[in-house]
């Protein structure tokens, strides 16, 4: 590494082993199952089960892109990072297997003053490690670094028997769509945790994570502590009810674009049957991102239940087939069909 | 992501789709073999052969700290970024599988003024791809997003036959102690590489890596593009011949250091053995990182030849019995047995 002719090397290799210690004492109790070898060789061992196929995804968590620093605890900034991946893994039907954690940390929080039991960096694991532990996901490994803000990169490795994964790629006209749970939560949580923060702030100085009012608790949870429906994704592949899935990360109308463009199909959806989060508006609901619901599709012939797992599941739509002219989703209004474009990217500007 | 309601969402988020779509572009042709779905879907699916394990390894490269925007081309911290994820599979034994690039970029990096084929991004990646394609290894995924500086995370998936992976803590005293090729040439290229640079923008008054005179281009090569020892690694699996190995990231002393303590082992360096590159030093071998060779123990029955895949093997020591005060490593100086302290990052400062 460059790093190490810059000054006081020393300090920041004491702390990157301090670090890597630390998340070895954190990881080492879970190594087991198909996890052969964990944190401490050169790679970690995996041991995949025969008739399966291996699900992997990464995904970035950047503060000040995907969390601030004086909005989030860091035990929802880890959980949020691993969440994001766990709702990858959901929507291809795959069940944990192990996860990764590429950790970027500036040296003040690579060697923290108070010591590591109370620190930014073992809050943060805490976080993460508490979701891992509810899907029985253990940490096999990673990388830490010296970086200008803190970030993480999490890879996520999941199970799924052979030709059985759910893709974007196979919705089909006809199809019904549905959702999981709730939709606009996620963002409508957004306003209000600026505004706390903002307050918090300015009350106190600091640029500490703001406390929520208990009546603000079920809605600011979706966006703080997401769950990602794993249960529900291995239901449907289980029975191979489900004919496409994605998970609602961006918000319905760009990820609803996605799965009809890797499909090669429109789809219509009925503004009136969407399962609005309470506290969240149509348009939260519509463009809104951070819900990790999944969004599947299914022959109108499949007996798709009212829950899966507990989760309410909603019909909100069809697949129609691709046509030159025809947007890749109509909206149903009261006014007519309108194109819905995938703008949750942009809604918020 | 938080970061859409910030200014200029629309352009960060253009960029966004054109640098996915650029990396797409590159990666899709690759994907085959154990590789059953790569870059489109939430998740890449991997059918791994039947007896086989998969041994996973990830590599935060950052500017700044693994290269320098004035010091490396694109194309070189590209190659590096990937060599250091190949080096780990080829001290498991393993051979590649699938690559995953989870990319970070400042705003100016995502949406450069002249296009995408000359710029940093796209020279990053021909230089990431072409060492892929040289160790046939498909990207398969991964995920991009608005950094302070230019990072990636690079994940590396291997496949090994069940129980046959190359391990650190198996090494046994008795044992003999070999490095591939030669060592200390990544690290004595540095002080050329800070030079020329120096004097390059010095007369250019620019931020551009210079260029490599002629009879520095060995040198300097096991820095900028150093080849990881797959097939070496490969053929030591095979053949069942080696009884531990680590890849030399962190120099020797710091790397050996490591393989001591996970196998409960110390061990002899005789420094007149070592395979030292030609322009560097006798330090720059003991401490010096960047090297990318293997290091690997052997029974003394085990017949190692002199060269395995065209790379030399050299003997350097062997393997002792942990004992209460004896240190990790001994080097065996003219002046007698001297302790080897794991210094490599702190031997520049």
């Amino acid at each position: 590494m460059l790093s190490r002719p810059s000054s006081s090397p020393r300090d920041t290799r004491r702390g990157e082993l301090a670090l890597i210690r630390h998340i070895r004492s954190c990881a080492v109790r879970s190594a087991s199952g198909p996890l052969r070898l964990g944190i401490g060789d050169d790679c970690a061992l995996l041991r995949p089960r025969p008739g399966h196929e291996l699900a992997i995804t990464t995904d970035l968590t950047i503060a000040g892109i995907h969390f601030r620093l004086d909005w989030h605890t860091p035990e929802s900034a880890g959980h949020r990072a691993l969440a994001r991946g766990l709702s990858d893994l959901a929507a291809m039907g795959a069940s944990p297997v192990a996860a990764f954690l590429s950790l970027g940390l500036p040296r003040e929080f690579a060697n923290p003053k108070g010591g590591w039991s109370s620190s930014w960096v073992a809050r943060f694991l805490d976080g993460l490690l508490a979701l891992a532990e509810t899907h029985k996901t253990p940490l096999a490994g990673g990388d830490v670094s010296e970086t200008p803000v803190p970030l993480a990169d999490i890879v996520l490795i999941g199970s799924v028997p052979a030709g059985r994964a759910l893709l974007r790629s196979t919705a089909r006209p006809g199809h019904l769509l549905y959702v999981t749970g709730s939709i606009g939560g996620g963002a409508a949580a957004l306003p209000h945790l600026e505004r706390l923060a903002r307050q918090s702030n300015a009350r106190a100085g600091g640029m500490n994570p703001p406390r929520i009012p208990r009546d603000l608790e079920p809605l600011l949870a979706r966006h703080l502590s997401p769950q990602p429906r794993i249960a529900q994704g291995l239901w449907l592949q289980r029975r191979a009810l489900a004919s496409a899935a994605i998970d609602l990360s961006d918000g319905l109308s760009t990820d609803l674009t996605h799965l009809c463009e890797e499909s090669r199909v429109a789809a219509e959806v009925d503004p009136s049957l969407l399962p609005i989060h309470p506290g969240a508006s149509m348009d939260y609901a519509l463009h809104g991102g951070d819900d990790y619901e999944l969004l599947f599709t299914a022959p109108p012939a499949a007996s798709i239940p009212k829950k899966i797992a507990g989760v309410p599941i909603t019909r909100i739509g069809r697949i129609l087939p691709a046509r030159p002219r025809r947007p890749a989703i109509t909206l149903l209004t009261p006014k007519g069909p309108q194109p819905l474009n995938p703008e949750g990217w942009e809604h918020f500007s």
